[in-house]
């Protein structure tokens, strides 16, 4: 089945430049991109056209770090830190989801937004329990998003309803591998952090990973806090990244880290050397109080960055609003380093919550030959006015100060979804 | 007349807590709030009764810094600092403001924009034009809102379109000045920054603001290089706030100071000996890569502090959204300061964004017996769940999640405004 959509298209390749085409043609075959045309001589009879004349064509944006499980939670709790923040707010509201109807309501509003937002692909924590990921698993699939869910492990240091034996912890999460069966939402292993796991589960989750290959995500240095108490917990190890190393969970498989606020440089070597993925979660960073990570940094080694909403540290699934809060904390980092670390281009931070944080699925967040065609309709007429705006202008303009009511249409492998 | 306000009535009368008044009555008269009552035995026959139960009521929003002009500018050139900002971006479109009716498109798109963000009362810049800067007054005179517009006067150091004539630039403003005679919209004396302004003129304007009692605003230490160059431009003084004190402008009459970030203590006690005002733009200082002012710091000297949207070095006028980056940012200058300027809390910060702010105006920003009931009532059913949430985590969810859409109404004066 063919698709031709006509727009002002307008993607990443790299990330120091766009790829701008105004009034042209965005050609699909079976839901992937086959070409991007300047001129049409004519529509071919075959296919269908969907006409966006003067409207944005922008891929659709990737979440890389997010707790689905914390969506009510949004906008709460905003004056604690990480680890009093887990336990006061976060903990209790996630034991919630043991009651499947609960879980059910949740889930169901929390996949509206995603959609809502234009967030087509993302990387996802649900809770400890079963079922309830496998619901979350089954509303996404309903929904054709794309993603990746995380049924979280936990075994020590977190309260009493969320804390699992290991060996079920491992069982269950092997029953949710086997039983799923869907090409755009499957399976990720997910070690919530060094503290709540002991070396057992830490040990038996890798092998799950490697038998599977299925890949992994936890969180890495995102508090000052939490680097000293990993540090107490593994005194032998020599740093946080290398305790997820020694178990099996630091790019055996594919492997996401979230926030890498206090990473040394030996540790972002690593990164860079076991391929491991960096989510950069800037407005959680803030709101929790954690810090800026030096993502300049990440980029000069050559570290695969992409974004994270990590809601509810973040208070919003927005994706352009992260966007603006990377550019805003890079330039922050930029005085702290005094001068040193650049501040991040909007280029380089759209590539990120493209095809930056696309490179963790396959052929997604770019509209290059072969690519996944996941994409948003942009419709900024109200942002604009007499003056002359041209597609960059339009695209900075929609990002900074445009909002989920410009998001005329999303759709998913060329199909549209349901809004 | 009477009216009476029925809902979850929330302010700030202090800094450091919230009044809550849930389910109460609030009883205003002549368009000024005369108390608040948790129960009333009857409705009186002589009043209207305005019904908003399980709507929050609050304060409207104040912003006590932003440029009225570049509202067309918002969400463009992001990627500079303030003098090639100012130089590339800004002035050229100022300088179309000689057009009327540019002027009245724009500043009509402008003052719908304010009211939607229900910001109620603002202290703003339009450009050195004397007639379109009249104009805007009449526009927001005409919307019911509240505010103080300054035509911006420069005679040196800007483009050349402008870059006016002394005399003249004195003359005008005078002429402004003698013209104005509404309550609510007022004019305020507004030297651009020391660099645009001769000591001529800003002795001229000196004199207008004594003779007249007219407020004053300007622009304070933004931006390392800014603070640089006017030391340059007056070595002779001992610093940039100086300047202002020396030829009349600082607190002669009631006086607010944008930015004030790279402020030495000297300069800070004295804006607290002299009354001067600051106004926090935490989203532009971000955007324009200026830096975090030290706000704890004002807060424990005594200085009046209120928040600043600065569109469009600020990328929206939404308050809520300042009051998150304003949350945000203080929590990084707390990590940057090793934990020794605290960070901001909700209240202190709600606070900036009504009283504190309102403080320019007079009784503006309080329920408190003899304020201007201006207020805005928030629908946020979209936003809850079946969880229990109370006033307060309401409140913050709102500001933290919500949008304009939230706002069901914006009453000045318990007058209702058009939207």
């Amino acid at each position: 089945m063919k698709k031709i959509f006509k727009g002002d298209i307008i993607y990443t390749k790299n990330p120091n430049s766009f790829e701008v085409n105004k009034d042209s043609y965005l050609i699909v075959e079976d839901g992937v991109v086959k070409e991007i045309c300047r001129y049409l001589e004519s529509i071919p009879s075959d296919c269908e056209y969907l006409d966006y004349t003067n409207k944005l064509i922008i891929p659709g944006f990737v979440d890389i770090h997010l707790h689905s499980s914390q969506f009510f939670n949004i906008g709460l709790g905003m004056d604690k830190e990480l680890i009093p923040w887990l336990n006061t707010y976060t903990f209790p509201e996630e034991a919630k989801f043991r009651d499947l109807e609960y879980a059910k309501t949740a889930y169901s509003k929390f996949v509206i937004d995603l959609v809502n937002k234009g967030t087509t692909s993302s990387v996802i924590y649900s809770t400890i329990h079963k079922e309830s990921t496998m619901l979350l698993m089954d509303l996404l699939d309903k929904a054709n998003l794309r993603a990746y869910v995380g049924k979280v492990n936990m075994d020590r240091n977190t309260i009493d309803e969320l804390c699992e034996n290991t060996n079920d912890s491992i069982k269950e999460t092997e029953e949710i591998i086997l039983s799923s069966n869907s090409n755009r939402v499957k399976p990720i292993i997910t070690p919530r952090f060094v503290p709540s796991c002991s070396k057992e589960l830490m040990e038996g989750l890798s092998k799950l990973a490697i038998k599977y290959n299925v890949p992994v995500q936890s969180h890495l240095s995102e508090n000052t806090n939490e680097v000293k108490w990993v540090k107490e917990l593994h005194p032998d190890i020599e740093n946080y990244a290398s305790v997820y190393n020694k178990f099996g969970l630091f790019g055996q498989t594919k492997t996401v880290m979230a926030h890498c606020i206090y990473t040394s440089d030996e540790e972002i070597e690593l990164m860079k050397k076991k391929g491991v993925f960096a989510a950069h979660c800037a407005i959680s960073n803030f709101n929790l109080s954690s810090g800026i990570m030096p993502v300049r940094k990440y980029l000069d080694y050559g570290v695969d960055v992409g974004l994270g909403s990590d809601i509810s540290g973040g208070n919003t699934l927005s994706i352009p609003q992260s966007i603006v809060s990377t550019i805003q904390a890079s330039k922050m980092k930029w005085l702290e380093s005094n001068k040193k670390l650049y501040p991040l281009s909007f280029s380089e931070v759209f590539y990120m919550a493209t095809k930056g944080g696309g490179k963790f699925f396959e052929n997604v967040g770019s509209f290059e030959s072969g690519y996944n065609a996941d994409l948003l309709i942009i419709d900024d007429s109200n942002l604009l006015d007499f003056n002359k705006f041209d597609c960059l202008e339009r695209l900075q303009k929609y990002i900074y100060s445009g909002n989920e009511n410009n998001i005329k249409a999303v759709y998913v492998n060329a199909n549209k979804l349901n809004r």
